[in-house]
């Protein structure tokens, strides 16, 4: 006989991913993530995409993004508020699920806060593998805000950058950021201009949070044989790039409808050629052809990622034996008796209870 | 100065929602659902409607139904597996989010099945106190599976409903539902077919779950003064009624676009003529115009209900304190400051940190 299937939502908290963090260590999480995500990236076809959903106001906006394949789906919860931090609130806060597709139940419910950050680095650490010129070991970081650790550590560990070459225009987030990272091997270097810090980088990460169309990176910071990780250009509106730097670059993306409407390249007519980062890991498509080329991964983040991140951070919960059962969906003995929950309250009622009438009685009276 | 505002996440399960039931007693929840709903509908124009977005797979079907106005966020994860219940599972499970819009803010998360069984009666409720027979005191219910408790009490305890004629193919489901009710005040009538249950009735509800384009009623079951409530059918490909018995009526709908898609109005040509159940109920419409119209509701689901559903739980969760505060967001004293999180594991390294360099520095050499 078969064993009736248990409907159980592990629950993963802020603190569970942190503990794997500190379990594991950030190293072993990004290279295990960077892992997943290319596993997932190379089975590109299986998985039904769409455009995230987004309602937006006035302030900010509140997104879903759902992806699947035969086996599993996914979706995250994420918001954008840039005027967040006023009020001492993250500009961004997520969460998200991991479903069973055969049967629908949600198995697994994780904090995604702290998971996209990691994600998102392990995600430009991808493509700067494929991207960046191997003996790169500099990379400038313009914007010191929430990501900017996760980015330097990220390239510190799966590209062996050495020096991270600082810029933000709020030193307050350079000094936390030197804070957080002084006891790692990474060399910081504190520069007092964008184009101070991107002098001589082998990569420049652009990260900055205004909800603008800025120019962080013009074509004169440009120079032969970088790569540039574009992060920070993620919505309509909201870029880091000048248009000028993009005609310079070999353009890849990770979804290209979604980079066409969210990224850097939504300044760009329709026809500007970018090539999607799933061929260049498939070896369909030349990722950097020389030592010359300026390369640009143009990253909005994209639902693929999510589902790689929890697929991750599930497998390791389970392995650590973290998290925990929530009943977000309730176990019934009979599927057709929902009411079964509640029902000692029908118990309320004091009349006596008729006893079911047949309509075959009725009919013969 | 303005306090810190908290990142909290209250989360209501399975035996929360059971326990506000026991508590306030089933027809206080009815009846205040059904308030919360007719609120929410006579703010139509407030919301920034869409439609629910869906992964299709072999066996069923995932779901996100998001809604928002300019206060609150609402989205409900729902699946739809028609063939669950062969492997003992239900065949639609869910929960949702109530976010704060102005920073994103994802402050209630609940259970939503128990929750979704409750607002669909008491939607069907709301919408017979416009459209049915203000008489009526029987009612047919055909389809005796999970929702059918839910819409027996609804129609007993919101429009004075004292019998109730049962039918559905699997006798089983009947008797669990005579069980579950008979400590109510309700008079249960078995029937052999739908025809004898239908027969007389002032309402007629179908709620049906076979994944089928069904036509459970056809337009020879139809008496004058009739009102029905289609519930089951609500995805394509999965209707109960026969055209003709739309033809006949008068019909009402939640969400048009949604409903020209997923009701049993998927069948009719796109001008058939429809209102909206808003309109009715802002009085820009009629409901039911005299004792012998028939009147039809084909009931889909709304995400809008499900935004009253959760603002409900939300309140009376708060009213009796029930619920718990579950990590899903991490609380920073710094938002620039997400590292600080797992800040520890970077002490791992036991190399000697250097000082940061200066651009200066180095521009001096």
């Amino acid at each position: 006989m078969k064993l009736p299937q248990l409907v159980q939502t592990q629950f993963l908290s802020v603190q569970d991913v942190a503990s794997i963090i500190h379990k594991i260590g950030l190293k072993t999480v990004f290279t295990r993530m960077a892992e997943y995500i290319r596993e997932d990236y190379l089975r590109w076809h299986d998985f039904e995409k769409c455009a995230r959903v987004a309602n937006h106001s006035k302030d900010g906006v509140i997104e879903l993004m759902p992806i699947s394949d035969a086996k599993s789906y996914a979706f995250k919860y994420v918001n954008g508020h840039p005027k967040n931090t006023i009020n001492g609130l993250p500009c961004v806060m997520a969460f998200g699920v991991l479903a069973d597709v055969a049967t629908g139940i949600p198995e697994f419910l994780s904090e995604l806060t702290l998971s996209t950050a990691l994600r998102t680095a392990a995600m430009s650490a991808v493509a700067a593998q494929e991207l960046a010129r191997p003996d790169s070991k500099t990379m400038a970081l313009i914007g010191n805000g929430a990501q900017s650790e996760f980015q330097a550590l990220a390239f510190h560990y799966l590209l062996g950058i050495e020096e991270i070459r600082l810029f933000d225009t709020d030193p307050k987030a350079t000094e936390k950021l030197i804070a957080n990272l002084k006891s790692t091997a990474l060399r910081l270097t504190v520069c007092s201009s964008i184009a101070e810090a991107v002098r001589g980088a082998d990569i420049v990460t652009t990260v900055t949070a205004d909800k603008t169309n800025a120019a962080i990176l013009t074509a004169g910071h440009i120079e032969p044989g970088m790569h540039i990780n574009g992060v920070g250009g993620d919505c309509p509106g909201k870029t880091e790039l000048h248009a000028d730097v993009l005609h310079r670059s070999e353009v890849f993306v990770e979804y290209e409808p979604q980079t066409r409407i969210e990224g850097d390249l939504q300044h760009l007519p329709a026809d500007f050629e970018v090539t999607e980062l799933w061929q260049v890991l498939a070896r369909q498509a030349p990722g950097r052809r020389d030592a010359d080329q300026i390369t640009l991964f143009d990253s909005v983040g994209f639902a693929l990622q999510d589902y790689s991140a929890l697929r991750f951070m599930r497998d390791a919960a389970r392995e650590l034996g973290l998290g925990q059962v929530v009943s977000l969906i309730p176990e019934l003995v009979n599927p057709k008796d929902l009411f079964v929950l509640i029902h000692p309250e029908t118990q309320e009622t004091t009349e006596p209870s008729p006893r079911p009438n047949f309509c075959a009685i009725l009919a013969a009276v």
